[in-house]
């Protein structure tokens, strides 16, 4: 059941962890002093260092665990590359605007708003509530004419003024500019990475010296111009995604790894269980992909693999599930499509796509440069095959056309098999066939010029257009909930608030805290500091006035997971200092020599806490708190 | 005397070295399938790992050493943001167009290149070469007007069609865009990354908890609509930067740290020296801070620093200087700015700029906003300061305005100094003070409502608008210059290119190779790469056909610094496998259970190939070249 499934959130304080985010920098509105705008944040020192090392340990976990290759595209994309991408045409959201102020909103938030209030209102019928529920549970597969009925049917109006709306408008969300000095090159800032990859495939093609299956990796910014953002990080106006695309053969979606995965359990929402009201259910992605509940084990091997990157990182696994889109509300090329979901304080968020996305990107990017962006594979057996071309016959062809005997002998070389098989038809019907030039000039050929050839030949192999998975990450929405899930405050002091981010994730690695200002400590600070950055540990040290107590509380707001505090005992021989861990408070003492190696294996994940309390001598003394 | 430190460049190929980047991918063209636009590349697998590892060391070496904040701000600004900065005002470039095809040109690469033809010209007078030349060292100070006579006097025409030219053009390089759905709030893409980090300096320095000097770094993208884009990767329409604000006292700019780099040597190419036609010079940083010709410690530190890094990732000592700012060249706001320029086959490029800057910025972003960007100083004594503010009376002021006595209250309480002894002048004068309000509204007041006090204030603290001293890096010509200097091509084997890259930055560090495709060698190629995975060792593994020799050719065009050989002996006890240098092309005989080790060693700098060729076997097959 999925009640069960779902842990209770509730006793989350949402405004008291946004205030520490702020109050400490971890990010914060852009552009503040000026107003800011809404949807764009900038991340202080923390937030950048949490983002840096979720994606130092992306790429470690799929980039360089699967070999992949990794590059790095333009941002700035020509109109043409995203009018093939179907982005100009496709890429809009719903909106409406209030008919006075001309304040625009999302569609489909608007009315999830309007119903949710409506069904919580005090008259709301046990059938009322039922219908209001349905309707937001299928939004995300309704159409503009459906949409547009239900603004009708419940009367919603501006949720601000209460003025009427307009119907709903398309309202493009890419970013449009002009580049280069004449103003004539229509550009916009990419709505998503993966385009920059497909247009690149040739070359990755190459580089990978023809061989199937391979994956391609790309870290980077992409932009959409919401309409109306709110929910903090969860919906802005630019944000950094890390996107694979695996290329392979259709028939060959098998994966070589998949055994190593298969047992791994998956919270799955099917989309029949959504459309029948069911809830999600657990599976191993072995089981799924064996019922064909997920479309092949490419898919299923990166389903897996998101769920393990993702659960050590922090998010906790019962917050995790992978929600299946709905016919309707998949994309038009994508075959199969589960979007990795984290339940946070504004619902289930939408933090990872992973779809199969057929053959359709290099299909409409080959139709619209008439580059073949096809791969080659072996036949099991040579094939014999029927080819046809038209041979001219250079003598009179030369003598009649003179300059254009060699246009026309190349145009004739670029005709397809159906121009072929109707010049043959002429011919035969001893008629003339017409051939158009490039320039627009046309010619007659008659059986003295041109002759039509057929052959068999042997070919090896076959092209085919591959296949693409593509996981697609989005980096700020992940962040966000990671701390929420890792966001706590001391029991019986509220105002004591830390975040129990793992190690590996964590901004900073270790604190270094002298027990006062007193100048007989500061060698033994500057010594640590210096042997810290040699270990390549990210530290702070705080020699600032305060109690320890005080100064432990400051380091656990931005997550440092371990502190080292110099006191009078590290003046004597054995020098030693003491070594304390944020989630359990516990401080253990430690030779000053080794303390530095024991925070470089707590924080690469090659030592638990837990085996430093067996190894090193517990220190008692309690922290003075303020 | 420049020439002697001026190294020749007259055997580097670049087309050969071009053709190589191209087909191996390293970067190209973006969007080529779509015909491309110039100024726009996309990185490969190889040129994208380049610069994630230059990108990771920068961060070692400047962010990490000195415990800088890091922070990732927003690309898309708002337009006030940067009319505060100067940019919208000035932030353009001068073209010329092409009276007939419209073709546009940037006006002061065109005339280097018209003065540089025309005074490599059979008929150039030493006399015309002598002014020519002059013309191009001074071209960066020259200003509008300047340039305009440039053009008329050496009658420059399009150097395409020979046709007419326009009169110079300003053109401002940023790109624009509209930020919600709207379409009324314009916004720029950024050009530089730094006034992401001015604008919350707030927000940083309390993160510091008050206290200067802090530097803050930032890693990102900034986008300028270059006019005409040619030279590769040195100049572009997107790039990766990155930057350093250094926030100090400007009473205090000398550097802490100063000393460990005092005796570096720096090649100095002054203004003077390039006002007076004479070379660059060489001096330790110590000496040019103390002989004031670089302004200050911290301005010097950094130059130093920068110097370091750009050596640590390969960049050649004889190939590196540093130039000063000319008077009329230097940004309105800088007191001293030197580039770090690196001598490439595009001549000497500008790689690194380091500028203090001093207040500008933040004055500027204080005035536009009434923010005060400032920090505060204990002052060295307490100091008494009169104080002089406004009372008014509270009773006849409610009496006489009604609701309006809040807003005048609050209103008087914000009057500037200059304001109030206006106040106490009309008063004294026995006249009303008329007083306008933020909403237009204005009202007379008399000595029977408003009072001026004096009282004396002890402070023990000064506020002070912060210096900055910024070190910009610019990572694509960089990379470049990089690649440039580490191009090699093996003695008497042209088709045998390879770049000799530190193994600290090279792309891959190792590859795996199985002398052939016998099935034998597969589970030890497949054990290594575990391995190497395991320690983080980004790798390559050829096991295709092609010789030996062949396949190490390949690997060394991709700049792979450490080639691990699986072959028959390797299949006997003890488990050995040969580890080869691909600078020397020397091998080694390693046991299978430590070459992994060896290899880490190798690629993080802690064992050079010196040492493994005393400690290990030579081994001495030659390669089978093809």
């Amino acid at each position: 059941k999925e009640l069960a499934l779902t842990p209770s959130v509730v006793s989350f304080d949402r405004a008291r962890m946004e205030d520490l985010l702020k109050r400490r920098f971890f990010y914060d509105q852009s552009f503040a002093i000026y107003g800011g705008i809404t949807g764009q944040y900038d991340f202080g020192p923390m937030g950048c260092a949490l983002k840096s090392n979720i994606l130092t340990l992306w790429r470690q976990f799929f980039s360089l665990e699967e070999q992949m290759l990794e590059v790095d595209c333009s941002m700035l994309t020509p109109e043409p590359v995203l009018k093939a991408s179907g982005h100009v045409e496709r890429f809009a959201d719903l909106m409406v605007k209030d008919v006075k102020t001309g304040e625009c909103f999302r569609l489909d938030h608007l009315i999830k708003q309007a119903l949710e209030k409506l069904s919580k209102a005090k008259d709301a019928t046990p059938a009322l509530q039922a219908e209001c529920e349905d309707i937001i549970i299928k939004l995300d597969g309704l159409n503009k004419q459906e949409l547009a009925d239900v603004l009708a049917k419940y009367s919603i109006k501006s949720p601000l003024t209460g003025n009427e709306l307009t119907e709903p408008i398309e309202f493009n969300l890419m970013f449009a500019t002009q580049i280069g000095p004449t103003g004539l090159v229509k550009g916009f800032l990419r709505p998503e990475t993966a385009q920059g990859i497909f247009v690149n495939f040739k070359r990755l093609l190459e580089f990978n010296q023809g061989r199937l299956p391979f994956a391609v990796a790309q870290i980077g910014n992409s932009f959409r111009n919401e309409i109306s953002p709110r929910s903090g990080l969860i919906r802005v106006r630019e944000f950094t995604m890390a996107e694979i695309e695996h290329f392979c053969d259709p028939a060959l979606k098998d994966h070589p790894k998949f055994a190593n995965v298969a047992s791994e359990q998956l919270t799955l929402y099917s989309a029949c269980n959504q459309m029948d009201g069911k809830s999600a259910q657990q599976a191993t992605i072995g089981d799924a992909v064996a019922n064909k509940l997920v479309a092949n084990e490419t898919l299923g091997y990166y389903m897996a693999r998101i769920q393990q990157f993702l659960h050590a990182i922090g998010i906790k696994p019962e917050c995790l599930r992978f929600r299946q889109h709905m016919g309707n509300e998949m994309a038009h090329y994508a075959c199969d499509c589960w979007d990795a979901e984290i339940l946070t304080s504004y619902g289930w968020v939408e933090c990872v796509g992973c779809a199969d996305r057929s053959a359709y990107d290099l299909s409409q990017h080959s139709a619209a440069t008439g580059v073949r962006l096809v791969a080659e594979k072996r036949l099991p057996a040579p094939k014999t095959v029927e080819v046809s071309e038209i041979v001219p016959n250079k003598q009179t062809l030369g003598k009649t056309f003179k300059k254009d005997a060699k246009a026309i002998t190349e145009a004739l070389s670029k005709l397809s098999l159906d121009d072929i098989k109707q010049v043959e038809t002429r011919l035969a019907a001893g008629e003339q066939y017409k051939l158009t030039l490039s320039d627009g000039a046309s010619h007659e050929l008659g059986a003295d010029t041109i002759a039509v050839k057929h052959a068999t030949k042997t070919v090896h192999v076959e092209e085919f257009i591959p296949s693409v998975v593509e996981p697609s990450f989005g980096i700020g929405r992940i962040m966000y909930a990671l701390l929420e899930h890792s966001f706590q405050c001391r029991d019986g002091d509220e105002q004591r608030c830390y975040f129990t981010l793992p190690p590996l994730v964590a901004p900073l690695k270790c604190s270094i805290l002298p027990l006062s200002n007193n100048a007989e400590f500061q060698p033994y600070t500057q010594k640590l500091s210096a042997a810290l950055t040699k270990a390549e540990l990210s530290h702070k040290v705080d020699d600032s006035s305060g109690s320890i107590g005080r100064r432990y509380a400051r380091t656990d707001e931005i997550a440092i997971p371990y502190g080292i505090t110099v006191d009078f005992d590290t003046l004597k021989e054995p020098h030693t200092v003491t070594l304390r861990d944020r989630n359990t408070m516990k401080q253990v003492r430690v030779a000053l020599e080794g303390v530095v190696g024991v925070v470089k294996d707590l924080a690469t994940a090659r030592l638990s806490w837990a085996q430093v309390l067996e190894q090193y001598p517990a220190f008692e003394q309690q922290e003075t708190t303020k």
